[in-house]
């Protein structure tokens, strides 16, 4: 893990402002804030009957997809053209890395081309950053998700779910349940939920799925649904990885249902209007029960349309902040162009 | 089968726009001939300089195809790309359904990303109106083809070409050669002729390709090539599946093609003035000789060309009628929206 | 080979302009020199921070890839996208002419849909002209590689960065190294370089990669990279298709790349000033040292800048040229669009 000092340096203007959106950690409360304000400026713009924004007209947004999610693509590729983007799809695993071209010359090749923002996705934790540290300066990177280690704009669409349901964070206590160790949306969520000041954050998971020294992150450990989910505000369930199943990790899908899915009677341990979240796909009877999950708690497609909005808003908010950059340090600029 | 007040009822708002686009069946002749008039229309749009229109404009389209088909999915999606719309594609079976998910909650996932319109593609018959009935009442449903059962999008470019050649259907004999058991174009021509009023519709096939009872749909039967296309005015050949070769149904590719092959002899019975129609893609040799599918009769690609132009005219038409719906329910909908 | 009037007559309109983009040879300086004078122009423009102009506004670009290339095709869908054109990218090995449907029914059926643009990427020498001598005269090819037989555009955005950085082409000591044999790149750059009035050009590989009566092009031939890149002002590196190591023309990497390879030693026998091309993806240590290709005399990144300039002025010029085509022939087309 690098320096809290290291992120703010590199994903954010001198004076603030976003250029890169690579991971919660480290980010002003003022910054989560001002995101969730302009998401729901787009959750307003997106329910309208003509859904665009000319904010990104004439910039170039490449999605790299080094791991493949047909759901996190759509909707950043609708968040990029409902912001009038040009949007370039690449499913790198198919493309020339297979010709033995290294990452980094894939990078400069699409900067080159004059992308103006890459959104990645890699299984690799710390792509996204190793990414943002080596394009040039007026491209701006989006983290879609790096290995274990960080799912940004996921903590921030279910922080805006959140606070849309129950409005500020400071009474609040969230459990976050299954399987914590290999989350990387798990750790975005805690991130967000401490900067914007929960009052309780609660890990439930069995000791196998658990990463060693979380409570250094400041949430509370269960093992128990029964005494976790106890007048909780939130539930935030995870997605189970179906292939850890063959691991040791992992008992079988039915035992982890019974001890783990979350059905109706599990979920009167937590407050009468809890909100259950899900950051799907779902997997009917094994993370969640049905009745649960298509219920008048659950907030599951809530997180979907926030979704976009989220997207749009960090994508505008990022491109912007790079702008910023680029007129301020003007005459470097124009000296490389003049070079080409 | 549903009963017609079924069909009527889902795909047709109460002053009886169109809003979803999933049969032929049960729709009045007057809402056929819209569907022309306004295809007609885009006919000449799209030879213009500019093929270009902002009725979609800030609709998002998404093109759910469980089924490839890469003609008819470019189709949909320059039409509604010439329509302005933001356009998804989704090969869904590579996406998240092979993730576990169902197809309920992959469609809810759609929706709630504010997606307006799904344009679907299944092998199941009936998926189109599965999905009709599942989505919220401001997504419209266009079917591309679902199982044996329809498609309608296919018998209305067809409809197209022939009252852009014939004039009036009034006093038309048109003949539907091949693989009549298996094929939704069939299934939809002959509604869509008879709404239309053509005087005589037949279907000629071997009597393994026969469905039972097809008589009941208002056709005449021939099992020989000489007695079906007597004094035709519209000879339409089918696709030959060549999968089905191997079952018991069909006999050889060169024995089918002595037998219903369309060749310059067998059209010697139609009319001098015959037209020939096929859906593509051709197999020449099989379903048809290439003098025939080259020939001066050939109206196949005039009827590509027609199928931009009626895809166009069904997706703004039932947008249309999705909008008219909406504000005529402005209560309902502004609560739904609140409470997201 | 094809005599070049043939050339001629097929790419250019009566008046000169051009109407497809097939090959560089025949082509008159005056026009080459137009297209590097039109790139320069979107040079600037992409260098904006609104990189997007209407000039195919309304048209629809299809990009026929039956040869896989990611790269080249994210270059040619950018330039279209930023040229406004709705852009139809079509996989065809995995589309229908599986389906048994032949090359030119596919051709026909996508000109039936009004494409008024094809980008043609094919394993088969002379590819590129069958299609423009099967599409209907309003219908623009662009050739994006075509066998062994040319690259044009990669010819002409080389051409772009060597006239950036050395003016003209009159007194230019060019040298191309490597698989001179398969490589359709060659190829075209050496027909542009003769065109443009390069002083000299050489071409360096083992014996077994080298065409037969290579130097009836005007080409100096060389063995050894010692006296072939002696006081050249630019050295073009060939990407080598690994897979050619398997058979007998090619010894092992280690040996090609001792004896091939531009390291910094072999570059000393160059111009001091001279500046290094390679048309990527790069197979560092393999063609190129990494000192070479991220060194300062590398201009790698200026070329895949310069190759998304001069596929929009290419796309562009074609366009219009075909367009005023139509103009000047009104009688035909209007009869022809009525007919349909």
């Amino acid at each position: 893990m690098l320096p809290r000092e290291y992120y703010d340096a590199i994903q954010l203007t001198p004076e603030g402002q976003l250029k890169h959106f690579l991971t919660i950690e480290g980010l002003p409360p003022q910054l989560l804030t001002e995101i969730l304000d302009t998401a729901d400026s787009f959750v307003d713009m997106n329910a309208q009957q003509v859904k665009k924004v000319p904010l990104l007209r004439g910039k170039t947004v490449a999605n790299l997809f080094f791991e493949a999610s047909t759901r996190t693509l759509s909707t950043f590729e609708l968040a990029a053209k409902r912001l009038s983007a040009d949007v370039l799809n690449l499913n790198i695993s198919t493309s020339s890395t297979s010709k033995g071209e290294t990452l980094k010359d894939t990078l400069m090749t699409l900067q080159a081309m004059h992308c103006d923002m890459f959104v990645v996705r890699h299984s690799a934790s710390g792509a996204a950053h190793f990414i943002a540290q080596h394009v040039t300066p007026d491209v701006a990177v989006i983290n879609a998700g790096d290995g274990r280690h960080a799912h940004p704009t996921q903590a921030m669409l279910d922080m805006l779910t959140i606070r849309q349901h129950k409005g500020d964070f400071k009474n609040l206590k969230v459990a976050i349940v299954g399987d914590i160790l290999h989350s990387r949306v798990a750790r975005s969520e805690i991130h967000a939920l401490r900067i914007l000041g929960a009052n309780e954050i609660r890990v439930i998971a069995p000791a196998t799925l658990l990463p060693k020294h979380i409570e250094s992150l400041g949430v509370k450990v269960f093992t128990e649904m029964s005494r976790g989910l106890r007048d909780v505000d939130v539930v935030i369930m995870l997605r189970l990885q179906r292939e850890r199943m063959q691991t040791a990790l992992l008992p079988s899908e039915s035992e982890f249902y019974s001890l783990y899915g979350l059905t109706e009677n599990k979920l009167a341990y937590a407050k009468p209007d809890a909100i259950v979240m899900h950051p799907g796909p779902i997997n009917r009877g094994v993370e969640i029960e049905s009745r649960v999950a298509d219920g008048p708690r659950s907030v599951i497609l809530n997180q979907v349309t926030n979704g976009i909005a989220v997207r749009m808003a960090v994508m505008s908010m990022a491109m912007s902040g790079q702008l910023n950059t680029q007129s301020s340090s003007f005459t470097e600029s124009s000296a490389r162009t003049e070079s080409l």
